[in-house]
């Protein structure tokens, strides 16, 4: 492994293969975001008829009412909602835009929910660039096209230069439940087997090693997809045998587990030997002093599953894109209540704590 | 009218008010938001267990998913979101809590949707005080009860001290549209009449007050407060008698009426003395150069009704908390399309022009 460590290539510009974006003519004359575009007057109004309505164009948005007016789509809704202000707003493999999209789409498949409409909410710093702005907008759109989502209402603030780090974001989502469909840490069993989606920490390392200004013979690309396929065709296959599920975002799977094992006052058993991590993001991570258990995933999810289902059911989520390193990578015990332990390789037993807070901030 | 202009009362403390809270153990031991607090580890969890949890109690929010699961409360829905980044945090009459609450809730209502479930997504700069932060939740949590709403999922997102400016939220609310309410310009009519809900200007000039330090007589205080009752009693006794509502935030009432011009072809004409304005809010208009039909409100909506309807409902309006100094501004006419003209106390036609943005930034 070659590792160049440089100058921090932030990548605030846009990425390269992001194409020319040519400006509609109103945005023209302002190449920069001014107070004026968050005021709700004229220029506001331009922001969004030329740049969010065409981006995000379905029935419920062009309406342009002050909320935007659906059929409920069944008997049980989900609503989630999440703030992105990751940072650089593009890295290797995706961005804030992608991010802003399949961070909620997640949330809802997590529930058991197929994901239907998002809001998307912009908190945009003065001077900002339109061009970014559109770069992250046409992202958006493009996550959200392949989520089968839409963007249905939204809205924009401007706060002057310093007072915001260039652009936040936020979605909030609404999807609907199957009939039948029960989820939660109650459900949870000692003896089930606990499923990961594939490998681990590639979101963190990614952003890592831009802000670092690492080079590796590889790029380390986010790991940022929705996973609402993958969630429904567990569901699908594996009914009531699927217990609970999370996206292993923020803390990474130790987080993750670690919630999972306070409210089930259970505890949750990793097997060290069969938790995928990609070399190059092993690596890293022992550069960079960082335990990949820990390490922010925005593509990859925990399912606790029955055990007598969790060799069909990784079989499952082995079959699908996005799922392809899908393994076994433990069991749920009654060891010792609330833990997270980890069997390492050697055979001992070492106890992953709870980490007070993210080890990277501003990941996602 | 006395008029002492001294050094800016910021007011980030909290208002006197505001009793004295009690930090919850957990939280004691760190009177600032670190980093951390948005890192998905057991700070967060403290954050959420120990403040959020307790304010906003509700099934919903108590089961602590990535999403909440509730029950479709209807055949339409509507869906709606804001991001709030008012400064300062606490002003007369109100707070960004009340407001993230009551600014949501009020563009469900406009949309004719009985307001339901918000979420809510925070994003914390790094030192925020948690006192502010829990009197910013105690105000929403406040505001949710008053207007009838849960708040039933959340996010909460920390950025390094200098990336934010304290506190940002974002709601994204959901609320049931019942059948045979189609409110929308497409039917506005020429006859039409223009019905305001109350005095204008006052939240805007609340805001400014406070900005620029000056004492008046009296305090003007913010408007802000939930429409949806005026809403809901306005469609329900004047049925397809309401063509369209809108609350008159950035941009005030001029702001509005020029996108209710524009998406109907047609002319908003006011009436000038008809128009509500409080006097001290006039006086501080004229010291301040600022024309209360472009400041904005937080608690006034504007309905478009047929002109036959138009004296009941307005006393309808009257009739109701909130309602008092409902009148009808002025009527709807083809005089020049997709304009908005004052007819002044001297008899002459002015015209409204469309605003760039908003006089004041970050006046929600």
């Amino acid at each position: 492994m070659t590792v160049a460590s440089g100058n921090a290539t932030t990548m605030e510009t846009l990425p390269p293969d992001f194409g020319a974006w040519t400006c509609p003519l109103p945005l023209r004359d302002y190449p920069e975001i001014l107070l004026a575009h968050g005021g709700g007057g004229s220029l506001m109004q331009d922001l969004i008829q030329h740049l969010f309505a065409p981006a995000f164009a379905c029935p419920e948005l062009d309406a342009m009412g002050d909320a935007a007016v659906i059929p409920s789509p069944g008997a049980r809704l989900a609503m989630s909602t999440d703030s992105f202000v990751v940072r650089p707003l593009f890295f290797p493999g995706s961005s804030i835009g992608d991010l802003a999209v399949n961070g909620t789409v997640n949330d809802l498949a997590m529930q058991g929910a197929t994901p239907l409409y998002l809001s998307a909410g912009f908190i945009l710093e003065e001077g900002l660039s339109l061009q970014v702005l559109a770069g992250i907008v046409d992202r958006m759109a493009e996550a959200a096209r392949r989520a089968g989502v839409r963007i249905i209402t939204g809205d924009t603030k401007v706060v002057e230069r310093g007072s915001a780090d260039q652009v936040f974001i936020n979605t909030a989502g609404l999807g609907v439940v199957a009939d039948g469909v029960h989820l939660g840490a109650s459900r949870i069993r000692q003896g089930d087997a606990i499923l990961v989606s594939g490998t681990l920490g590639d979101h963190g390392i990614a952003i890592m090693s831009v802000r670092e200004g690492l080079e590796f013979d590889t790029v380390i690309e986010s790991d940022c997809q929705p996973l609402h396929h993958l969630a429904e065709a567990l569901l699908r296959i594996g009914g009531d045998s699927v217990r609970m599920m999370r996206d292993a975002t923020r803390g990474g799977l130790a987080g993750v587990l670690q919630e999972m094992a306070s409210a089930s006052s259970l505890c949750m058993e990793l097997e060290e030997a069969a938790i995928p991590v990609r070399d190059d993001v092993r690596g890293a991570c022992e550069l960079l002093g960082l335990d990949p258990l820990y390490v922010a995933n925005e593509g990859k999810m925990v399912a606790i599953v029955a055990p007598h289902r969790a060799e069909p059911l990784a079989a499952l989520l082995r079959s699908l894109p996005g799922g392809e390193r899908a393994c076994i990578a433990g069991t749920v015990s009654s060891r010792a209540a609330s833990t997270v332990t980890l069997r390492t390789r050697m055979g001992t037993h070492r106890l992953l704590p709870p980490a007070l807070g993210e080890q990277l901030p501003r990941i996602c």
